[in-house]
């Protein structure tokens, strides 16, 4: 308890929610790191595609990149619609539980929550892949590394909202600043000639393996779109911003889109200038450094920058994951526990999750940024488009002012996502795209059982009309099973016996010298009360005893048995294991009988 | 536990007990596997000491197997009087128990339990090796390979011990059959001319790394002193045989001793003869079976029988490592589940920590067998050395019938053997021999930690001698915690108010308007039990109630508080998880409270 508290901090009072409001300079750098992060890998993606036929399609990059950048526009018009019209937090599911109805907001969850746990795989290998391309010795603690980048996040995230946001903000800026600067310094030099000799150019030209074909530019882009993926986010958390919540995010949305698309087509730009072939064991942004500033102090902090940016990213997934989870709680879609704020009034349960599947994922997926992308971008995608299409629907039955201009603005959106969808799916389909599907498909089943389960359970505890109380055992035969007589079992026989009714204790023999020595203890100690002795062919102490229990709730159908059990509880945590776990093992046993009472009689020690 | 019981067989009764005897014949298999499978590895030891000092250093490999040879004929001689000395099974830990006292005792204890478990890895890793060395394609997978042989192992052993007998009997004498058959035809050979082309002697000669000094030759002493691991089996494990027990165990080490002998210096004789080189990726052995009978049935038999005669000789550690353990929990030096038989009459803690460690220390190694064998060995030597020690102490004191003769085997023993260990431990020290000792101090120190608290337990649980009972709180507060009103917690409030008291409900308000329904619904069905309404600003219901109850355990120093829960039990396990785990929690933090009680009130859902 007090390592939790030391790691996680004071337990804050519920009506300090509302300062954990975010200004819009702490939001930009909580929300914005997983989109803009995205520039680290996107241009690198896009490049990784063209290359299979060979160097001369690389130029392709340039027209790839343009058709994304019309995407993060159509998104960022879009999505601020969504913004205002939901000033309580429009996600995806929101949307679409809105205006399309529950199964499209459990297409849209299911979506959502995998590009979550993605998001914070994906970014997390390429952020070590930063810090790898600059020291290569790293290369093989890639997963510890990633690892250990997560488990830190979840601590600094299970501390509360707000809190993260500060402590982020100072090096989100540090990772923009640092990228900025290299656009800002390399892109101008594109056009007056290097600063820096041009050793990429003289790479020898890569075989080409396929030809280049619509299918590979589509895939290209497909690749690419992991750019946009993370724009998403603020309209998910309008609600942590400062009053005019709506008003704040959207200005922030717009701050951040311009960053994305002049970053990456900065990146884009550069690479194509300086012809950047991608490496597996360099990241194109480290070329592009090395370039502009050579192997020096730049070079460092442009790496270092773009390792925390991405780091960080993750941690956008951390504040949106949860949120989602909860609000798919409230709605009987995911267990209780989701919907309860912890201590610290974030979604403890939601966040552990998270940190779960994404250690998972960079486990299976050994840590590599290019080996995930295939997963990556569709689910999002899919809410892009649903939320879209829901906000088509919203307007054509709401409508309202300016409904046509803005129904233009979402149609566009719409069919923008929809069409990049399709393309995604069907160029990654068999690269493991498929596997999103399948666990989409198996999400939303979860969903749907989990609600019925709670359905099921409401009706069965639910209170009689006629308030009628179910009728109950009018007996009570108390058992307390001994395993000898001592000071714990009297404590619990004369708690027993504080009360009238059919007290019995009971022992089971498995040797029977030791049998006829704790007779004649209970003939001293027993206060009268009826001493059963169970024979245990079988040496299992448990067993007996269960089945004598058993065969009584059987003769008598209307009775409770209280089995009272004496605890011995050591002073210090570790010595339980040197007790015997029979009492452990019995309330298991017992806990799921019914008309089974379980007492426990606790008899401390002290040393 | 429909698993548990295919997995592992019907329960037996104590009275079977005496029908789990081993015959002579089926106590070889048992037994005998641990020091004979040794040969497998013993003289390949010798030889990777050796080579060090360049092929030509390898004839020493000859004196040095005479010397081992003579140790097992020490060992023989003097094992067998411990055997008629201790028919109850003279390990020895009760050896020197009975002689040398406590602090030795438990030296010895140590030492075995980490030998028992390098036993089990250094066999399985050796057994292993015997597959690859035929089909290098598994090289790879040599760890997952022994994971997978040890828990077929422990599943074996929990099924108990006679018939993990006849389940090895059969394999054990093929894998002794086919070694002695490549001794019979093998060693004849080097005398009459090779039956196949010598491949061996063309390799090029090796480059000697180090001079061949004594320190050299008494290092490969000591790797070849794995040889005669696992030779002290059989006086542990005396009262496993059938009656009249000494005499059929000393006839059965007799034998065991003779093939062990036999099979090792036919080993050592033939990659002397044959001028075998040790290499990494193929055990001497396979070598000496391929230039015997060619890659053909013959040599694939022979690598099989190796095999499965090193991974049953892990079998063996499993018949002797819970035994010890047993005998150590009956002093009080392990915790008290080990002393206890579990449903099959067998030892299955010690069974499962057994297996778990060897895991655990086939990970780390690897798999090597070869870097495993640093460690192993020393152990055993020094519970040699105690236990022949113990028995010169012994018949100092006891004399007896030829005491004299007895003496002078026993001193001669103790001897031999400490001037082996001694010679282990200085050369293996700095190569890994530090860490048993290591081990042996922190074993030693948890053993009498182990005994020191259960003799603390047992004064505070002792019953007091003039027969008074300790006073007991004379009051009982009834606290129900509600989260709501519902059918579960009418039932525990029926339960509760069939017997009288102070009796009061107790609810967290975490959000006024729920409140304000459960104040309604309680003035309907309540009964007139007072409601507590307790406020939480951290939302934290758990430490609200808990807060409450200490409360009110300091106000009344005089009094029980009877916690009863209302708990929901789903018709699913995995339901479970579905449900707010507080009812868990409260109990988790309640247990360690004095004058708490916990009762649990079951509600069943049926779906």
């Amino acid at each position: 308890m007090l390592l939790k508290r030391w790691l996680v901090g004071d337990p804050l009072k519920t009506t300090q929610a509302k300062h954990e409001r975010l200004s819009k300079t702490i939001a930009l750098a909580v929300f914005s790191s997983n989109a803009i992060s995205s520039v680290a890998y996107g241009t690198e993606e896009i490049l990784l595609v063209l290359i299979l036929a060979g160097t001369a399609a690389l130029s392709w990059s340039i027209p790839v990149s343009l058709a994304i950048l019309f995407l993060v526009l159509v998104l960022t018009i879009s999505y601020r619609q969504i913004i205002y019209e939901y000033p309580d937090g429009g996600g995806a599911y929101v949307v679409a539980k809105t205006n399309l109805g529950e199964r499209p907001a459990l297409v849209a969850a299911a979506a959502l929550m995998i590009d979550y746990i993605l998001t914070v795989a994906v970014s997390i290998a390429a952020g070590v892949a930063a810090i790898t391309s600059a020291i290569p010795g790293l290369y093989a603690h890639r997963v510890s590394l990633g690892l250990l980048a997560i488990v830190f996040i979840v601590i600094i995230n299970l501390r509360g909202v707000r809190e993260s946001g500060k402590f982020f903000a100072i090096p989100t800026y540090f990772g923009l600043v640092s990228l900025s600067l290299l656009i800002l310094v390399g892109a101008p030099n594109t056009f007056f000639g290097p600063s820096s000799p041009l050793t990429a150019s003289a790479e020898p030209s890569e075989q080409a393996m396929e030809s280049l074909t619509l299918f590979l530019i589509l895939r290209s882009f497909a690749a690419g779109c992991s750019t946009v993926t993370g724009m998403e986010v603020i309209s998910n958390g309008v609600k942590s911003f400062r009053p005019p919540e709506s008003k704040n995010a959207a200005v922030t949305m717009l701050w951040m889109s311009t960053i994305l698309a002049s970053l990456f087509m900065g990146i884009s730009w550069m690479a194509y200038s300086y012809h950047i072939v991608p490496k597996s064991e360099e990241t194109v942004v480290s070329q592009l450094a090395r370039l502009t500033f050579g192997t020096g102090t730049m070079y460092y902090a442009i790496q270092t920058g773009t390792m925390i940016l991405l780091i960080l990213a993750a941690n956008s997934a951390f504040a949106g994951f949860p949120h989602l989870a909860s609000i798919l709680a409230k709605d009987g879609f995911m267990p209780h526990q989701m919907a309860t704020f912890g201590d610290r009034l974030v979604f403890s349960n939601g966040i552990m999750v998270l940190g779960f599947f994404a250690c998972l994922l960079l486990v299976v997926f050994e840590g590599d940024t290019h080996a995930l992308i295939p997963l990556y971008a569709i689910g999002v995608f899919i809410s892009f488009t649903l939320s879209q299409a829901g906000m088509v629907k919203r307007w054509l039955t709401k409508k309202g002012a300016h409904w046509r201009k803005k129904l233009a603005v979402n149609g566009i959106g719409a069919c923008t996502t929809g069409i990049a969808s399709v393309i995604i799916a069907s160029t990654k389909f068999l690269q493991g795209a498929w596997i999103v599907f399948l666990l989409i498909t198996v999400l939303i089943i979860m969903f749907q059982g989990i609600r019925s389960h709670y359905k099921a359970v409401a009706e069965q505890i639910a209170l009689d009309r006629r308030g009628a109380r179910p009728p109950l055992p009018n007996r009570n035969i108390v058992l307390i099973p001994i395993g000898g007589v001592n000071r714990a079992v009297i404590r619990a026989v004369d708690f027993a016996r504080s009360r009238p009714g059919d007290i019995r204790a009971v022992y089971v023999e498995t040797d029977p010298e030791e049998s006829a020595k704790v007779k004649i203890l209970w003939a001293q100690w027993g206060c009268g009360i009826h001493l059963v002795v169970l024979s245990s062919p079988y040496r299992s102490v448990l067993g007996s005893l269960i089945e004598y229990i058993e065969e009584i709730l059987e003769k008598h159908r209307d009775t409770w048995v209280t089995v009272v059990i004496p605890e011995i509880l050591p002073a210090r945590w570790w010595q339980n294991i040197l007790h015997n776990q029979r009492a452990l093992m019995l309330k298991a046993a017992l806990l799921f009988k019914e008309r089974v009472v379980l007492t426990d009689i606790p008899f401390h020690l002290t040393r």
